[in-house]
């Protein structure tokens, strides 16, 4: 039985693990860490836990933990597990971090996006990012993995295959992403509260979200180049989801049954990718609950761009779903254990 | 493993039972019958199901379906169930009616409140209302089994421990309950719009909804006479979930501990049923995807009242999860075989 | 033109004031005051306002507000308004106190409810009740009115005729009411989070709300003796909207047709109520944006109970436009000054 | 006063015209033209309208109705319109078609898209598109007004003034719209149930939108030569609200405060196009009940693109505001007669 420990586990994202390791045959979560409710019932916070989960929440402390768990999710904000990894804690646990601290290789890059000091820039080359459908070999070996952004998941699923093969102009990408509120957090924000966000939607962030280099890098790797892209947010009025409707100019004719049997060639044997048919377009519904990434694409012949689109539950795949996922491959676990969740709708 | 058709597998109903029974290592689904869509790809019906549904819709012939099932779940409205189900077809499956056709033991009640005229009277007795919790032993041996209706699960259990030790008085009774809107079905209706129903409630049925009788006579077995009470419903722009008010006039001077004591001496052993602490109010999220009633009361002294509450999934423990504990039942297995679902939030 | 000045301006009901303000012809906004805004353009808070509203937020001044303004609106939190008040200001402008400050004309039973004490208890008796269908000579005359809270004001005009009239046994009344989230205000709160709020129905404040003694107190004064009640609210998943159920049992038989000529005859001269027609249900959608209420009654013969529904916006006739409404009385404007809203759909 | 006919009464942009009718000084509404429910009283149909219209439902009579009408606004489905528009009617009264019968002046390109004959050719050519910022003299001496798409509308604006300047480069906008789905009409379909469209988002029409050649169009007059550009609408769970983010490339260095300037100089004497303050997105529930369009652009220096952003309600700016805009410029009056809405939040 493997030992989980969470840190930030009263987070949207930190519940989330709690929800989905509680399926998990092989795992177990040892310690709710929590800093804002520590010595509290984790039930207390989370309702949904009353009589399901007994234990109390406990404090951030992560050295105590390493000595406890097998793996430690650190589900915190930016900065928090770069200031307090170590190699001794390393050595005795596996980490996968849910925040951006090791997830772009360039540690100035990070600093200048994320505005603050990278406290532990020695970790940043080891760790392994995690995206378990392209990395999946180096991340069964690794101690630190940087689980990938909520955003930057759903937009390289939905556009690798394509930027891989030289198909679009990587010059070209725009990416218009829309996401559910769950990605904004439990803290207490008027920005976020019920009157602001229902019955509205809005972009953010734009021109300037921090997502945006983690995606440039990952399908910078794809294409082989360096490369910039557009990548505008936009809050939408629904607990869970995010959708991507991604736009860049072909480089060559192409029919969609060719274009269909390269993504077909990617995802067939992914168990979490899901390509739809012809014409259908991915709903964020169908994905609910579940690790599952829905994709598609059409082509805009009368332009000469392909639209790529792609939906997860953000939660799931994009954040507590792809730390489990890594967690399994990282364990020498099938990669679907404890993740065999059908979407459930409405 | 238990063989099962669905007829009705295209309504929300169905879908579900579908999600559990995917989740249920004793059963497989072997019929999505489905008047409407009849020969189609059930996963084109329901996008959440793609890559994990192969099979076509087919149609409700009940009677070649009993020959390749074990069980047979109705979720059809009204009428449909009493007018299929024969003697031969009893013998060879089981059948569990998410309909109101074998809820209410009298049957001219029945033909009087749904205006239609029951077609298969000769069941009703054998019938068992499927409220585990209260007729576990009786679904045991059943053949057929009335699933109760959603109000009616949340209703009947917010109120039973009370009603039935006489701490209220029956005559009293007045339950004002609130339902997501899936429990309206997925028929193309006006009314079902979602901008006829986002940013509204309303109330529906006052005075002369159908689950009332069936409130009324669960109720009534319990205090050992016959009772009259009012129910209201109202339709909450939300998806999923039943939320119960009930209000009754105490029968003499209680405290909290004392009541307190007798829900937990009903319910603590009833894996589906949680008594919340003191204060606290049942909601529907904390419920919501799983077979939970979450429960509790609240004592206004000042008017001498009970206020009675609970909590359900409509879709869950309000239908297809309560099939399928009806379903583990009759067929030996553990109650909450399949069902051990933790509620997802946000 | 009234010269109007706003405390807690950049609350939402403080908000409201301002568009109905904007729309009104003989009134006009000389002071935004909002404590957490001092200094910030008005419009910076709501962009609604934007290009609309030039003025920038001021503090909560009252002394210096009642040398500028004609009337002064306290749009914030209990014992504000109170805690300002004073004969010198009374005397330059009249006040419309949104707050519970003088909705309650027995002082320890505020004291007791609110949990602080009251800091000007020689107004009190002074202070008017303003809900303007049934105090409208006295608010005529007023330097100060106490404007309903938005629970009272639905729950007394649904209840109002009835009780009046001697139809209903006031001992039996249950009031089951259902708000909108804008009514929990805009502080920064988890609690009202948009996914803590959405997908979610709860009951709170169960027997224990403050708005219970004041229904209590102006049903009490419509059938001429003290009486106690039920009063549950539940928060709904919508922005804006109250709807009251209630509950009383008849004190002898009555037919529709009586009811209605009753009702008709106490509401069909008042602008503001529309009696609907038989068999209809109040819908909040329906007044939304408006100060109308709806109201319907429906006899429950199988109970001899009456239930009686009304729908309001919290924001307008359960704050703002009542408060406008008051405060053209007070000025002796007709009442549907500024008020003549359509409520649009969806 | 203007008399006013509608066709198409009880969709929801018809149902929006008579609302805003209802606050304008110098029109009424004397036909309340629907072919669904003929000779049923038109409040039945909208219970908002309780009290405030006593009128019955008539059917499509262009012919009877130009007699009695000076104006009639069709809000109808394509090509109804074009079937009923004769000469004689024209040479009665003036039309204001919300459909997108005379939105195109090529009529071979309206046919492809649209898949229907166009049944009224000779109209298209005198048919001015109602844009009214664009196109106001030419509006105010038209008989027959294409009263714009609402996506166009909301795209239009957004890009006119930077696309005429030549800031960006015609050949590579893309524009990713979301809309609310008050956008998908009242029908009876089971895609736009609540339980369908709540807590999901998704593309639709992905290359194949119908209002794309609106956009073209309008956008290349503008440039003064065809364009083709990429239009993507997407379904949003909100009642109304239409938000556009359209990408395109710079076609030379620029900075923010020349852009500003531009825009200002393009719009600040326009009453109902608000340039919001850099670095300020538009949001669908500033303008939400208003005919104000929000527009807003960033640079994003690091790809050389230029994000425009836009804001309507789809109901008012996006279909029946524009109307009454349209019928004021066509009338003589003030172009703001009764749209001084202010936007109510929340």
């Amino acid at each position: 039985m493997i030992k989980a420990g969470i840190i930030g586990a009263t987070g949207y994202a930190g519940n989330e693990i709690v929800r989905l390791l509680m399926n998990h045959p092989e795992a177990e979560v040892v310690w709710y860490g929590s800093r804002s409710y520590t010595g509290q019932p984790y039930a207390d916070i989370y309702r949904n836990f009353f009589r399901l989960v007994e234990a109390d929440c406990l404090d951030d402390n992560m050295e105590e933990l390493s000595r406890e768990a097998d793996v430690i999710f650190t589900a915190t904000p930016q900065g928090l597990c770069a200031s307090l990894v170590s190699e001794e804690i390393l050595s005795r646990s596996k980490i996968i971090d849910l925040s951006a601290d090791f997830r772009i290789k360039d540690v100035k890059k990070y600093e200048e996006w994320y505005g603050i000091e990278h406290k532990a820039p020695q970790f940043v080359e080891e760790a392994v990012y995690g995206l378990c459908e392209i990395n999946r070999e180096q991340i069964r070996g690794a101690r630190l993995v940087a689980n990938p952004g909520c955003y930057p998941t759903c937009s390289t699923l939905s556009i690798y295959p394509f930027i891989k093969e030289g198909i679009i102009d990587p010059s070209t990408v725009i990416i218009d992403a829309k996401s559910g509120t769950s990605g904004a957090g439990r803290s207490a924000k008027v920005d976020n509260l019920f009157c602001e966000v229902n019955e509205n939607i809005k972009a953010y962030g734009v021109a300037s979200h921090r997502h945006t280099p983690e995606i440039e890098d990952q399908l910078g790797y794809a294409c082989g180049r360096e490369i910039r892209l557009s990548f505008t947010p936009h809050l939408v009025p629904m607990n869970r989801g995010i959708l991507v409707t991604a736009y860049a100019s072909l480089t060559r004719p192409v029919t969609d049954g060719e274009l269909r049997e390269l993504l077909h060639s990617y995802y067939d044997k992914e168990t979490f990718i899901r390509v739809l048919k012809e014409n259908e377009c991915p709903q964020t519904r169908f994905v609910e609950g579940s690790n599952y990434v829905d994709v598609n694409f059409k082509i805009d012949s009368r332009t000469h761009r392909l639209i790529m689109m792609g939906a997860i539950d953000n939660l799931v795949k994009g954040a507590a779903g792809q730390a489990v996922q890594n967690m399994n491959l990282m364990f020498g676990l099938a990669e679907d254990t404890g993740l065999k969740i059908v979407p459930a709708i409405p």
